[in-house]
Parts: structure tokens; C-alpha cells; sequence
């Protein structure tokens, strides 16, 4: 049985993005990912965010090697280490204090989805109140309490149950001529409105797998104010869009806000290791030991990944190497790629090339792919061919995927036209 | 500031297993956990179960060095790569088949609360019904959908939401004259009985958190008849006591059953690195590309360390050992530790040394710990010392901890019986 | 059109009663019903138990027609009018007071399933907890919050919607090995059961829809204890069978118990008016003003009624008068009726002739009709024909009735037998 | 004990109207209410809109009585009698037909909080789906399922459990710039909206509860092609302002639309009696017998009442009669009601004197009741005083309570500027 055969013949039917990318992979370098028959292929997708210093970065996996050839704690929930003191000690002296910020940090699920899931039991508890409120557009997770405040129909239906306790606002850029704030603030004033007051607002402060939708700095810094007067805790989700994805360490830096809790995964986990963290303002860390816990909370080898990657991103200045990478896209994907039926959207190493439905989008992917490059999509439809390279990819290899990228467009765009 | 104060300054204070073990780790072995001070404790806790072949197992760990050496892909989300076929090939060709077993694999997020929430998205999915009964004792983890079936009074009440569409079971242990399968039956016959036929039951062959409780043999057998008679879904729940930890690789190999569906996590990472799976009855496999997804399912490191534990497992013949363990386990609990309110139970190599209440088991942990030995509490009220070694642990650390147990709990039991 | 007709074209599907009795029915006096084509026919249905006093009860007519010839005011909300003072001084002094009760008074909406819902909301206002525990068998109405504690699976599925915040615990009939009350106290102590205390249990005391089945006074009296103990909110419903319908006028009064909150409609409207009552624990008497509303709280006619009805009850001894016929139909259906596959339950004017299934108990239900008796079914399966005559009935119809119903019972048992 | 001290020591708190009007009621004629001293008041409330054809409506009444004298069946469920078969032909024959309708005719419990609780469950099956959307401002009625469609924040909190299933839009009147029909399309086109397409949506063409809000014609004919469009069941709330109380009998007549379903209670009982009734569209009659039920869904005296009162509507033409009063009292509130701070809404004989907030409302009312008018409240924080008149009531009778509110609020705003 061929490798490939082995996936069709035992793994679930439940596998997705395997189906667009129909070759076995070996290793990755960077971002150049290689095949078993020795392809390589530029990588635009970065492991969904959570490769954002390249595959294999090499700082990060010597010190990963090093601690497992000392037989350090590989695994050991949340009793203390030596890595994990590590870890916390650099996040909150080499990170959080230099921005003004003093987090207590939880350490829950390594997932994504994990996180969300302990900020709503933190926000729930410390209020009293029940309900989440997330913006239209919005993914935070696929288990049920994250699911919840999640938008994707497709992935909603999945829960099989209803998904009582979110509520979606609606946004900005989808009803031009509406004060969103306001709009949430009737809620909350009109007591026949029929809505509670929340636990807590949700926000990716990019929206990725909406379609990469960016809320202006106005409207964060009013949304900080609306949650503030009104005792509501401000959650954001830094999940794919933290780790100076798009510009900043955290996604509201630009606005100079500061949210209730944090959450974060993919990237935090340095290089692709599961890991997860929960940054909760003190007066909110209400949770009473256990009250939420899981096995792998105690990840050692991406403590030690994790730690390695903070100090590689300030010492090789990432944050500065995304806004010159985000010039360069930018500039590409609005002279070059932007048409006619195509829109482009985006911020720091996050741009979405709209192509307005899956079909067109289906085929610039697979055009990409083709030409030895890999991404994926987002967005209303999966409409967004999502460019998201890794914030140190090389100058080259960027412009090389974006051109890719330009011929693929124009290729399935062109013959569009031409029907 | 000293390690341990950074704990305590930064950390949320949700942390919990920390509380009970004020020390701070560094290494670990084998058995032997090693803390920064050069302190070495005996390890009878095992990373709440997920390192069942020993801290940096020297077989398994080889093998992930090897791998990250050679630049293997680290994080590709659930595309196809070359140790994720090895694994599944591994998996279904040595483990599954021998045993009969012909279950499609997927792959949740990387913990076990994830992987039930997988599961109970199959099961809601292929029946149609919203219900999911588990039984009276049991957990299945911390995100709301795994946590509605959870039946932890505090774990839930975490949740700061109701937690519907799951209702509990009694169990024989609690109702000894009540017919538990006859009580379902009803349940579903009566049209008056205000239940709804479940999606699915849920059932850990050895109840674990809820104090080591052990369903026969025949109460399996007559749980998966019921279960096929009346179309529900048969869900193993093997994240704690799957991997041999009860005598065989699945803990329902001894009932000669065939579960619909299993979950796995835990020491199926082989080394404690995050991983976990759903394996589905081929004609269930019913979610479509992409319903239930996550970010870490690609960790390729755990999938590289998992093949090589079930290679460990069979090489070693681990099964046996366990089985020789049990002996050694049960006839020291029962002859030298079991005495008036001192009560035993378990099977394989998790057993329950149940003092009554949390308090008397509180003095038996930190005595334990006092004398260089981990271990945790688990059951009602957390009333009992939990022995959960590694399956590999060496004879004479095997009894060296059974000693250091027998003698804390006839210190704090004697204490007790002089007030 | 002729009038039947008129109901096949215009009215919606979901009748059902009439169905079953297919002429059209003009006018009625005490025990007998007239249709328009002036058959005669004996009502063993009793409007499902809200003409208690008989049809047309003379005294409470009387009462009726006076009241609405003096232009009293017919409908005025909760504001305070004469003759609600008069039915609520009534209530105190002359029943409440005697049996050594002290509740106030609520006026819900005019139904069953409205003064169930009223007792929700005061019981979990009262709690602060959202569960209601109900019986199996049990029916207490059909909006979503009474239906939620009511278990019939065909009205259930009527919802639309999941029915959460209700669990429903066994019973003594259904599993005679089980000690009811020690399980329920079991899902309170074991902090592993799954089980939160709920607000409140609902029991009626004889169990109608679901089948005639009469709890004990021990197992009230422990109930009650049960309850006192774990500060639960004891809730009896004597919707079907207060109103002296089991004997005494609350259903209760049998075991010497005080339940929190007595739930009451149907024969409290005296005639056959739309009424309803919520006695409430003066202590328990939380809900602030307008917390529960509703329009036809105020149906001034239906408190003349309900008055003149109380005053006949007393009047004429009508509580004697059910012991009295208690002991003829339990004589005559135990020693003529009671047969192989035939099963004879019931207490006070509401008995179970139980058939064994539906099938048969229609087949008894149609020859009755057609010789002159209406009567309707009741029980799992609707298996019983339920024999729920006037409390006043006179003692020669009530025989003629018994007759009939003997008669159809035989035939069509020896049909069956024949087969 | 006085009649006031009967109500204070032995009802429940829970009682509200009787708080603003403290004074035992004994008889009524027309638009006049009499108490026991023998004050007589003006009727501005008309029984919350149950008393449409005044007190005691002679003609009504006449027929009332006369079938109580002939012993008419009073009571008996959903079986065909007389009168009901009357009702129905004369409400299908004289009503429907020639407004082009063709409703089946459901009978649910005699309340309007249960008509609408049949509603949705019609809906919920006839779509399979489990959403209702209801407006932000809506009242629906105070029984779970119905309760989860209203939006009063008090009433709301009054359920002790959460209500999920219903979620509200915004209206014109609150967001002016919002198109309220696009922002519900894309609800259900953008696949990231988070939103389900409902089961159905329901309206009341006026919001009465929520302040007397009117929508326009157009919004309507919009909204009944928006739920056409998209396979939606519109549901118009018809309970307190259809049977001519804002002009026509139904109360979208003036829209031109055929709602799928339409829900009545209040005055189509005709004299104040309970009852309900469920028009729903052929096609979407899909309860099976019984899925929806009750004890009183056949008060025949209602049925009787009912008729006659609609009867009563088309000879004295009732329709024409609420055009000329809708007249006066627009004219006189517009003119001599209206100033500073003081804003007038309505339709029909049902209009709102908004004075901004609870406290000024009070006092109007206050001061009314002193002068010899009855009224009530309505809006958000019951800011509105409620002209809700008889239908009929003489027109010197309506203009001497228009006075009386005249002066209220004069007296009222005068003080209140003077402060």
C-alpha cells in the first residue's frame, strides 16, 4: 500500500486540507516544505499561524534538542519546572512588562480552542453572567463552549446540539451605515431588547478565517471603552493573529488597548508543538485551582520552544521584519494581483486575495499548488486565497510566492472573463 | 525572585497539582522524577497516566531526536506527511487488526477532552439525537461539550453555563440491587419515562478519576448488547486507562467487546507529548471534510513518538508486564496496606487506596511525598491515594513506593484511630 | 355543511378528543350529556377532571346567572374586585385554615400548565437553582416550561426544542427493588453523581396521565422529609386530582403532608371555567410584582364559580361522598372488571381499568361510546381506560356506567382470548 | 378584615394592577367601572385590550346568559359541540372568507402566551428548524416558550432558567439608518454570521408592550416577502391588538399581507371570558391529535361570547367606529397632549403618551385615577401612559378621559419644569 492509500484507506473521512495538497510530506526547512518524491514547495500557509518563525527555525530546535538530550521533564501537568518558571519569567519580564502589561498567565488545553474555552469560564465566573458576545466573521474554536462563538455555519452544524450563550454583533465592514457601538449599547440600555448584558466580548482584532477583516484602531479603542463603562471583560483572541502576525507581538498593540484576557496558541508554541496560554488580568483570575485543567497543560519540550522563540523574535526583530515583509505584499497584491472581481485585504503577514467564491478561489489554489506553492483559504464562501508566509520567510522566496500567487490570479481570472 | 516565586507571582491561580508538591522539577528517568534541589522521588503518578512507558523512555526518545535532527515536518495540521503514515500504518496493521478491530483514525486536537468532543460529534451526527449518557462517576474532560458528560460537582460548575444533552447512568457499584441495563431498558421502552434514546453511551471500562472503579466483564458485555439492540454508539472513554494500563493495549480487550468508538490520548503520545485519537467505526465515519478540526492535529513529533511506543509496547511485551505488576500491586494493597476504612481497589496498574475522605488522603499524599514519593488522589471527595506507576516501572522502585505508601497510610490511619 | 363537517374542514388536525366521540354535543346535566341529535350518554370523562361538581351544577349556576345579570364586572386582571376577595377569603378561612394551611394565593393564567409554570418560577427565584425534578409517568402541562417536566414522549417531541432544567427520577412501581428516596439523596451526596439539586420536585400524589398510579403516604412522607432536609421546594400538582377528586380536597391530605406549593386548575373553576391557583409557602413568596403575568388572571366569573363550588363542597359533603363511591367502583372493577391481562388501579374517583396496551383499551373505549358511555384513556401506551366519573354522580348511573364498561372490557377480552 | 387587608394578607406578591389602583371593583357597563363605594371610573385600560365591545356588552351578554339557562355543555376539551361548531363557521364563513383567508382554526389553552406557544410549535415542525426571531420591543406572552420570544428584561429574568431558541432584531423606530430587512438577509446569506435561518418570525404590527411602535405598511409587505423569499413562517401577534383595535379586524389588514400564522386571545373571547385561538395556513397544519393540548381549549361559554361578539363587530360596524375615534384621540393628543418632553404614538384606539420615563408616567396615571380615569402603562421603563379605550365607547365618554389626561400631564410636565 502506497502512502497515499494508507490515508484513503484508514483515516477518517473528516480529514480536510490533505485534500488540496494530494502529496506526502517530509520534511521543511524555513519556508520551503518537501515532499516525499523531493518537491519543494514554497509555504504561504504556515501551518494555519502556528509556524510564524519558519519551519525547523534553527534557534528554537537546538534548544529543544539540547533539553531532551538532558533528560529534562518531558510532561508533568502544572506542577512547577524549571522550564515552565523559565518560560513565565520571560514572558512577563521580556514581554508583558516592557508593554505596560501584567497578565497572570493560565496555562490551559494546548489548543486553540482550549484557551477560548478558559477565558469564557473565567469571564463567566467573574461576572456572574452567562452570555459571550463575538462579532460576525469570527472563529474561536471547535469544541462546544468555543463552537459557540464561533461563526462558520458549516463548523456550527457539526456540534449535532444547539449553541445557546453567544450572541454576534454585527460588524463595521458589513453594515457601512451602522455605530456598531451603539448598537451593542441599545442592547444593553433598551430593556426590551432582549438581550443580557454579556460575560464578555470576544474579538480577533484581524479577522483570519472571516476573510481577513481588520477593526480600525477607533473602533478597538471604543470598544475598550464600551466594555470598560459597562463592566463587560474584553477578550482577544491572539490565537492566529498574535505572535507579531500582524505587525506587534499582540494584535492590539496598534491600538494601544488593553484587553481583560488574552488567548493564544499556534505560534506561542515556537515551533509547531502544541501550547496554549490564557493571559487574564489579576483582579479577573477568579478560577479556583483545577476548576479547569487537562493533561497536556504541562507541555515541557514547547515551554522550552516557546521561551526560545520570544527571545529569537526579539533578538532577530520580527515585529520590524513583518512591516517590511507587510510593504512588500501589500505594494504586490494591490498593483499586480488586485482586478476587477478580485479584492485584496490584509495587514502585516496576513492579506486575503478575495476572489468573491470558492470556485475561483478552489482554482487559484490549485494553480499555486501546481507551481509549487502552498495556501490556503478564508473567508465568506472560503472566497480568500489567505497569503501568510512565515514572518522571517526571505526576501526572495516572498516575491517569488507572490508571484506565484499573480500568475494564478490572472490565469483563473482571465478565463473567467473569457466564458 | 526564586523559581518558586515566580509560580506564585505569575502564575493564575488556577494551578493546582503544583499546590500539593512544592517543589520545582528538572529532570526525570524512568520512575524517578528529579527535582532542581537533586531531590529524587519515586513516581507513582505518571503524568496523570501519560507516560506509561517511563519519563524520556530511551527507545521512543531516540527516535523523536532522530526525527527532529533530520528537519522531519514538525506541524502540518492534518495533511499527509510521512510519520503520520507510519503511524496509521503501525496502528491498524499491528495493533488494530490483531485484534480484530478495523477502526477508521482520526485525529481530534491533541487532548483528550478534544477527542471526546470528536466522538460525540460522530455519534450526534450518525444517530441524529442530541443525548449522550455516561455514567455516574465519570470524566471525560474540560471543554463543554466533553465537560457536560463529566460528572465532577466542581469541574462543572466551571463551566458557569448549564451543560444539557448528557444525562447520568447509576452504577452497580453504587446500586447493587439495581439492574443497571434493566433500568435503561425502561428508560427507553416506557414512553413516559421523559428520556429520549442517546446518540451514544460513554463509559470508562475502569472509572478513574471517580475513585478506580471497575465494571465487570459481563456488565460490558451487557452494555454492548444493549447497545447494538437499541442502535446507540458504544464510546470507550480509553484516555486513562487505554495503552495497557488495565492489562491489555484497550482496557475493553478484557470484556472481548468491540466499543463503536474509542478515545485515546494521553500516553498514546507516547512520551507525554500531546496527541490523541478517535477511532470510528468504519460505517459512522460520518463527519464531513473539516467538521471537526484544529489546529494541532499535525504534531508530527507525537505521531513519530507514539509509532514508536506501540513498537515499545510490543517489543517489550508491555501487556505482560502489566499483568505481572497487577500481581505484585494487589497483593501488597490488599494484604499490607487494606485495613478497617482503608479500602482497595483497582486493576492492572491503577489502583485506589480509598481512606474515606479527602482529608485522611491528604496526609497519606504529603506523607508520601515527605518520603520521596508522587502520587495523586482521585474519587469522591478525592478520598483515595491513586497508584498509577509507569508499566515499566522496575520491580524494586515498584515496592520501595508500595512501602513508602503502606507506611503513610498506617501512620495517618493510626493517628486517626488514637483521637 | 352539516356541523361535523364544519370540524373536518375548518378546524386544525391537532383535535384529538373528538375523535374519538364522533357526534356533536349540545347540552349536559350532572352525569349525562346530550348530543344534538338527543342521544343520552353517561360521562365517565368528566372534562378531564374540571366537572368535578357535575355539568351544570345547579347551586354554582345559580350563582353564575346572578352574578352576570348584576352587571358585576367580568374581567379585570389581578386589580381587586368583590367576588376575588370573596373566593380568596373563602380559601383561607374556610378550607386552607381548617387543614392547617397558610398559603397565599397566586392567580395565574386560567390552566394547568400556566400554575406549573408560575410554581417554576417561584421555586427557582426562591433556589437560585434551574432544575426542576419530576416522576416518571408524570404530566404537568404543555407550554415549554411545564413541558419540560412532563413525560410523555409524544408531547415532548412536540416542542421544537430541547427541554433542559428537568430530570426525571424513578419511581417506587416502576422499580420496586429500588429505594427511590435513597436514590434520589444518593444524586445529592455523591459529588461525582453528574446531578445538581434541583429547585424543586413535582409529584402528583396519583399520577393520571400517566396511568392511575397512587404513591403511598410513606413514600409522600419521606418525600416530604427528603425534601425539608435538602431545602428543596416541594411542589404537589393537583390540577387532575385535587378538587376532592382522590378523596380529600388537596390530594395530599391523605399522607398528613404540607408541600411548598399546591398547583390547582380544572375543577377549582366550580363549572368548568377557566381558572387556576398557585398556593405558595408564605416564605417562599419571592416573586416580585407582575414577575408572572398574563390577561386572563382576572376571569371574574370563574372565581364566582370557584367560590359556589367550594361552598357545595362543603355544603353537600362531597369528600364523603367520593369515599362512598370509591368503594363501589373499587368492589365492582376489582371483583367484575379485574380479569386475565386486565389490571385494576386507582383511589378516590379516578381509576385505571389497564388494558395492557392501546390497542385494546380503544377497542373497550369505542364499544363503551357506542352504549352510551364517555369515557377517555390515560397510561404508557394509553393502555387504560380511566374511569373518572363526577365526584356527585349519582349511584345508579355510576352502576350503569360500571356496567358498560364491564360489558366492553369482556367482549373485548374474550375476542382477544379467542384469537 | 376589610377587602383590601383580604388581598394584602393573603395574595401573593406577585399581584401588580391592583398596586396602582387601590380601590375593590364590584360592577361595569360600557367604558364604566364601578368600585365598591360606588365611585365610578372611566375605562382608558379595557381589561390590557380583553374588552374591546366594553363591559358587559349587552348584546353579548344577552346570549351568554341565554345559554347558560338552556344548560349548554360548559366544558368538554376539543370535542364537537354547538357552539364551537358555530364559532368556527361564523369566524371562517363571515371573517376569513372576505378578507380572502383561509386559516385552519386552532383552539390552544384559552391564554395568550399559549396561542403563541402553538405557534412555534407549528413553526418549529412545519420547518424543522429551532429559532424563532421576534423584534426588540415584542411581548409575547409569559410561559417559557413564549416567554423566550419577549423582550422585557424583568419579565425575562422571571424564567430563573435561560431561554434560548429566540433571538431579536433591531426595528426602524431604534436604528433609523439600519435597512432592517437587508441586515436579516444577510443573517441568513452570510454563511459567517453565526445565525440559522429561523423556524419563523413574529410581529405584532404595533408593538403594544414595547410602547405603542407602529410599523409602516411598507416594512410589513417587506417583511411578509423577506419570510416568503426565504421559506419563513410570519407569525403576527394579533392577541392584544388585532380584533379592531388599530382599525381593520385583523390588525394587518393594512398592509395587504397574509401572515402564515396569526395569534388571537384578549377580545375575541368577547366579553372578557378566556380564549385562544391559532389561525395557521393549510398547508403548515402539521401537529399530529394532541401534540398540542389542554383542559380549557373548550370554554364553550366563550365560544358562545365569541361569536356574538363578532356579530356584535360587523352590525354595529365596529371597523368604522375605531377610524372615527382613532381620529379624536390623534387629533386631541396631537394637539392639546403633545409639548416638550411629551411625545405621542399610535393607531387606532391604541396610543401612547410617552413621557420619557416611569416616574412622570406614574405620576399621570396617579393623577387620572384621582380624576376618575383609569389607565395603564406600557414602553421601555414604562415610560408610556396607555390610551386603550373601549372600541365603543361613546364619544363624550372618550373625550372626557382624554381631558383627564390632558390635565395629568399638564399638572405632571408643569411641575416638572418648574423644578
Amino acid at each position: 500500500m502506497d502512502q497515499k492509500e494508507i490515508f484513503e484507506t484508514y483515516e477518517s473521512q473528516v480529514r480536510s486540507y490533505c485534500r488540496n495538497f494530494p502529496t506526502v510530506f517530509k520534511s521543511a526547512k524555513g519556508s520551503v516544505v518537501t515532499d516525499c518524491d523531493g518537491n519543494d514547495f514554497i509555504d504561504f500557509f504556515d501551518g494555519a499561524g502556528a509556524l510564524n518563525y519558519g519551519h525547523n527555525n534553527p534557534y528554537i530546535k537546538s534548544k529543544v534538542i539540547e533539553y531532551l538530550e538532558g533528560d529534562g521533564i518531558m510532561h508533568w501537568l502544572d506542577m512547577m519546572t524549571a522550564p515552565k518558571a523559565e518560560l513565565i519569567q520571560f514572558m512577563e519580564e521580556k514581554i508583558l512588562k516592557p508593554r505596560g502589561l501584567d497578565y497572570k498567565i493560565m496555562f490551559p488545553g494546548p489548543t486553540g480552542t482550549n484557551t477560548n474555552e478558559a477565558a469564557f469560564k473565567v469571564a463567566r465566573k467573574y461576572t456572574g453572567r452567562p452570555d459571550i458576545w463575538a462579532f460576525m466573521g469570527s472563529f474561536h474554536g471547535m469544541t462546544l463552549g468555543a463552537l459557540a462563538a464561533t461563526t462558520d455555519r458549516n463548523d456550527r452544524k457539526g456540534a449535532g446540539v444547539p449553541l445557546p450563550y453567544a450572541h454576534f454583533m454585527p460588524t463595521p465592514y458589513q453594515f457601512p451605515g451602522l455605530d456598531v457601538i451603539n448598537y451593542m449599547q441599545t442592547l444593553l440600555d433598551d430593556d426590551h431588547s432582549g438581550y443580557e448584558k454579556p460575560a464578555a466580548i470576544i474579538i480577533e482584532t484581524t479577522q483570519a478565517e472571516g476573510g481577513i477583516y481588520t477593526f480600525s484602531n477607533e473602533f478597538l479603542q471604543q470598544l475598550r471603552e464600551f466594555c470598560t463603562k459597562n463592566d463587560i471583560v474584553l477578550i482577544t483572541d491572539d490565537v492566529q493573529v498574535g505572535c507579531c502576525r500582524t505587525g506587534s507581538f499582540f494584535s492590539f498593540e496598534r491600538a494601544g488597548i488593553k484587553p481583560d484576557i488574552v488567548t493564544m496558541s499556534k505560534s506561542i508554541g515556537g515551533i509547531g508543538l502544541p501550547l496554549a496560554l490564557t493571559l487574564v488580568n489579576p483582579k479577573m483570575d477568579c478560577l479556583n485551582p483545577g476548576e479547569h485543567n487537562g493533561t497536556f497543560r504541562g507541555n515541557q519540550l514547547a515551554f522550552v520552544a516557546s521561551k526560545a522563540s520570544l527571545e529569537f523574535m526579539l533578538n532577530e526583530h520580527v515585529e520590524d521584519g513583518v512591516r517590511e515583509r507587510e510593504a512588500v505584499i501589500k505594494k504586490f497584491l494591490e498593483e499586480k494581483v488586485a482586478r476587477k472581481g478580485v479584492e485584496i485585504r490584509g495587514i502585516g503577514c496576513i492579506w486575503a486575495v478575495d476572489l468573491g467564491c470558492s470556485r475561483l478561489s478552489k482554482a487559484v489554489l490549485d494553480e499555486c499548488f501546481r507551481n509549487g506553492l502552498i495556501l490556503e483559504r478564508a473567508g465568506r464562501d472560503d472566497s480568500c486565497v489567505k497569503i501568510m508566509p512565515s514572518l522571517v520567510i526571505p526576501m526572495d522566496l516572498l516575491e517569488k510566492g507572490l508571484e506565484i500567487v499573480k500568475k494564478a490570479v490572472d490565469k483563473v481570472m482571465d478565463e473567467e472573463e473569457a466564458k
